[in-house]
């Protein structure tokens, strides 16, 4: 029988905003030393060129859309590879708890046993008001910060009827490509039609 | 005349939740060789302790309403430190362009001329949701995602009367001592009192 000295252990990290130099300490310091990386389709190139050489690196990112792998193959994949011995990264863009599905797959880890631990990230809402010089709330104007995302992980687009609030500023998350549809979305829940309003795109990556 | 040789430069950097390994590389390497930190109260100790020997540190924060020194007389240190050739750091807690002055400090380095940059961090959120396994949103149960402060940089509390979202997680930042007044003014705003809460403190630093 084959019992593996080491135990394994999953990482669900967070890969910030895409510039390699906003990882945090812990962040690069796993990601050195990670057996098994499996990583969403918004983690930066320039992230994934800090791997080693020997590192399993897998992209299970879903785009718009188009289902490459399924969660639970990604569950399976990540409790196989802990078993194993391994120690495995679940890399996400930005910060791994918001807007992803690691609430599922920490339940999937759990009922397995698998030992695992969070590793915050930047989430790209503050490495693009940084890269934008940009605050995202200023006592003068803004209270309250509130996050939106156009696609959830299940793609239905949630409802934002009543989202209008007094002194908020408002970051939306996975946006597609239709600007306009998002806009007429907010002024339907209620935001004035003169808010001010930021596009930014690959924020923080380098050229 | 004395001209500089080196152009100063500040850096308005967030240190994160407080954990010193969950500071990005990039503000790790600009800390190692800052040769000004004014930081705020809510930097831990133990980021503190990563700076230089040589390095001219001083707190600048404001404690539960003390005015311990003005804002202007921030600008005007920052001001002055840049125009002397120095690397200057104006170091926050979590990420710098939530919940703070940085704002204001942008406008006063721009009126001044002096070259700055912002360096994005980790906020306590997404610090605190990681070491508690959290998620910020769950697909199944929340779609928004919403950061309030029970204290602005000003000290008034902002009004929260319209603050209930369907499928929203709430962060509240500063909270103070008083939960009981935060529960009730969320209840006000129309939070169902099934809500569940955690209440988390010192997030990601070490024993």
């Amino acid at each position: 029988m084959n019992t593996p000295i080491r135990k394994g252990k999953v990482y669900l990290m967070g890969a910030g905003p895409g510039n390699p130099e906003l990882l945090t300490l812990q962040a690069h310091q796993i990601l050195r030393s990670a057996e098994v990386v499996l990583h969403d389709h918004l983690v930066s190139q320039q992230v994934l060129d800090l791997l080693p050489a020997w590192t399993q690196v897998r992209n299970v990112g879903k785009r718009c859309g188009h289902e490459g792998i399924s969660q639970d193959q990604i569950h399976a994949l990540l409790i196989a590879a802990a078993r194993e011995g391994k120690q495995v990264v679940r890399l996400k863009g930005g910060d791994p708890l918001l807007f992803g599905r690691v609430g599922e797959e920490m339940e999937a880890l759990a009922r397995a046993g698998i030992e695992f631990e969070v590793i915050p990230g930047v989430t790209s809402a503050m490495g693009a008001a940084a890269a934008a010089k940009i605050p995202l709330t200023d006592r003068r104007y803004a209270s309250k910060l509130i996050f939106l995302s156009h696609h959830t992980a299940g793609n239905v687009s949630p409802e934002w009827n009543d989202v209008a609030l007094k002194d908020a500023t408002y970051v939306v998350y996975m946006p597609g490509k239709n600007y306009g549809e998002i806009a007429a979305k907010l002024l339907e829940g209620g935001l004035d039609i003169a808010t001010p309003c930021v596009i930014v795109a690959n924020a923080t990556q380098a050229d």
